[in-house]
This record gives C-alpha cells, sequence and structure tokens, in this order.
C-alpha cells in the first residue's frame, strides 16, 4: 500500500501570484491530477468510477505545507502514496519535489469518503479495493 | 433589452499573476458572475433555470478586449446588458469600469445557446425570456 | 485577539466541478480574501503593506476540514479570526458558515510568515501588529 | 510562420463545471501553456525573456469559439501557430483537437504587444524575432 506514484507537471502561468510564486491553492489542484494519475496507474479509471459505478471520492480533509517556492515553468514531481484505505475512506499523501527529488517544495494529504451520486456514503467494491491497494 | 446591470468586485490575490496583473482568464470568470448577476437582478435565477427546467447556457463564443491591468485588490464594475436574446440563443456585452465609471478596464461578449441536460439545442420558455428582456 | 471579522461570499459557477460541489481548493482561495478583509477590517491594507513596505505574507502551512458541500450560487459567511500572532509568523482560523450561522461548511486556518520582497523572513513592524491585534 | 506546435493535455478535475463540462475560462490558459510551448520548441524561454530581457507579452484580446464540450480526464491537443509577428505585437491562433484529429472541441486566439517591466511598449529583439518565426 505504499508504493509511490509520480507524476511530473510544470508551473503554468495561470497558477503564479504577484509574489512571484504558485500560488498557495494550486497545490491541492495538483495533488488532484496525482491522485487521478495513481488511480489510473494502479489499473483503476477514476472518471470510470464515477460513471460507471456511481462512486464519488469527495474530499473531506486537506493539509499542505509549503517548503519552499515554486516560481513559473518550474518542473516538479508530485509523488503520491495510500497511506490509508479503508471500507468507508481513504487517505492520500503527496510530496512535491524537484525532478532530481533534491529538493522538497511541499507536502501534504487529503482524506476522502466514498460516496454515491447523491452524497450519501458507500463502501468501495472490492475489486477496486484490491487494485488501489496493490 | 439594452438596460445594464452592474456587478462590483475586487481583484483576488488568487487572480494575480507575476506580472502583477490579474490574469487574462479571469475576466472570463467575473463575466459569468456578472451575467448570473444580470438574471438575478431581471428576476431569474440561474441556479433554479439549471435546476428546475432543466435548461442550460453553454458558452460557444467568448471575446475579451484588454484594454488597461488590473491589478490586485483594485475594485471595478462590470456592466451587463443582453445584446441579443434569440429563441435558441443570446449574446452578453460586458464593459469593465472603475468605480467612478472613469477608466475602461476591458471589454467582451459572451454567445451562448440554450440546452438541455444532455446537451440538446432547446428553446427558452415564453416566461424567462420575457423576463430578461425587460 | 480572537474578535472575528466576516466577509459574504457566493459560489461562482467557475468554481463548482461536476460532481455539483464547489471544488476543494477554491476554499483556499475565500480563505485569502477573507484574511485580506480581516486585515483591511483592522486598518492595515495588505496592498499596500506589500507595496509600500515591502512585506509579504507566504504561506507556510494550510488546513480545511469539509463538513458540507457548498453548491452554485449557495451564499456563505467566512468567519475570520487572528489565532496567532508571533514577530516572526502568525495564524489565521476560518470558519464556513450559511448567512445564518446554523450551518458549519468548513474550517480550517493557514499559517503564514513575513518576509521580504526576496523571500527573507523579517518581522513585522510594530505598528502593524498592534492594528491587526485590535 | 504557419508551423503548428502542439502540446497535449488532458481536462483537470478543477476545471470541470457542475454541466459536466470543462468550464470555459479554462481554455484560455490552456492556450497560454500552449504558447509556452510554442515559444520553447522554437527556442525561445519565455520565463527567461521576461527575467533576463525584461520583456512581457500582456494579452490585449482574446477570442474563442467552443464546439463541442470538453469532459473530465478527456485527452486533447492544443495545436499552435503564430499567426502575425509585428515589432510591437503578435498573435498566436489554437486549435484544440482530439488526439486523433478528428474532433475539433475549440479553436481561438490571443493578441500581444511587448511590454517593459513597467508595461511601456517595445519592440521584441531581433534574435526572439527570427526564433519565433523560425
Amino acid at each position: 500500500m505504499k508504493s509511490s506514484v509520480d507524476v511530473a507537471l510544470r508551473v503554468r502561468y495561470a497558477e503564479t501570484d504577484q509574489m512571484g510564486h504558485a500560488y498557495y491553492s494550486n497545490y491541492l489542484v495538483w495533488f488532484e491530477v496525482a491522485r487521478t494519475n495513481y488511480c489510473r496507474q494502479k489499473g483503476l479509471v477514476y472518471a470510470d468510477l464515477e460513471k460507471d459505478d456511481g462512486t464519488f471520492l469527495p474530499v473531506i480533509e486537506s493539509h499542505c505545507s509549503y517548503r519552499r517556492p515554486l516560481r513559473y515553468d518550474d518542473r516538479f514531481v508530485v509523488q503520491t502514496t495510500l497511506a490509508e484505505l479503508r471500507s468507508r475512506a481513504l487517505t492520500f499523501e503527496y510530496k512535491i519535489v524537484s525532478p532530481d527529488e533534491k529538493v522538497l517544495f511541499a507536502e501534504g494529504f487529503t482524506r476522502h469518503v466514498f460516496a454515491d451520486r447523491d452524497g450519501r456514503p458507500k463502501s468501495l467494491a472490492r475489486e477496486y479495493r484490491q487494485l488501489l491497494s496493490n
């Protein structure tokens, strides 16, 4: 459950602010791109999970520690691990590092529940649980 | 059909970029806030139009001319007019001005069609047309 | 140091996602709008702090707990308090509630340091500290 | 001056709206990613142009026609051409197509001027003009 999946991104101009840094809410967007990629690498296409299985993963908690600023056009890697997988909830952990992994820019986590189309809690099907925890 | 409805906004830090300007895509977001406000002032709550009537207004064209930059914390007013209202499409025009209306920061338009939940074209109900064109 | 400052906002269409919720990173944007407003109510215009005093408040930590989803066009209030003010850092706490304060949608905090234009740590001038802690 | 440069992207969850479409302002963000990539492929790193040469490219006009909606997780390609390059202004044109180029999702353009750090018009250095028009 602890193998990390990486995705490489680059800071968009849209994501900068007048301080010259990547604005702090964008890290949560990158976390989302990273966990979608995590799921895909594990064989679970999150778009299909919503569409075919009617299972949604609303976020119930987010946290990020910003160590060093990222700037326009910087390349970075988001390393994602599945920190916890329970029947009704899961937690992803993220590290944002330089491509050579020498600099830690930020780290954080997001906690999610499984919900149906109407927001009611549900359990994740066993087959999907097995995919995610491989 | 030409009366203008105003809404006052302020540039968020999130909306700035490293040039110190409001990033150019945010103007389209402000246009959206402005047309929602236009509809509300005319007695049409756009959220209800989607939810109760199953009518959506996807954008088919957007245009913006940027005259002078807006900066963090600047107050501005979006003046919205309904430039065209047909049975299956409508066009909003926008001017972004300083609160005293002496400076024109930007102007543009958005064109929309009426569509049902599945994206198929439909006509706007007569009662809503009358509200919008008042 | 515990008096709360409120700001009322409305969920923009741009801020929704296909789940029909306000997307989770936008809460951090609203926190920013709320702390700018907090400072302004206390007599400190954050834009001037950057421009005139060369003092910046980069975020070093953010946290948010999402209790109930906010949806398009929902009105909500962000209640902001200054939880901690030290010579080189400060912490804001936020609650996002319904206008009648009966529903808690989310709560969180952001931690900031004081930095100069080049990102080096500095102390906040005494006069500004007094304003913020009133 | 008409050779096209492609960049492949994927719709982020953050970019969807409650209609289930990619929200319309994001197309302008993708245009920005595409023109940054265009410049890089031509040998001009836009980040360096700002930092080293003090040359900025503020947008003075944007236009987009939305042909078909893009949805969460859709892959798409932005094809960018330099439509016009003058001493003080340039125009990029964009087509957003499916990876197999069979579907046209959107097309548009952005017009820019060259400006110095203070927003005053300037000319683009000859060496950069040659790079861009190759």
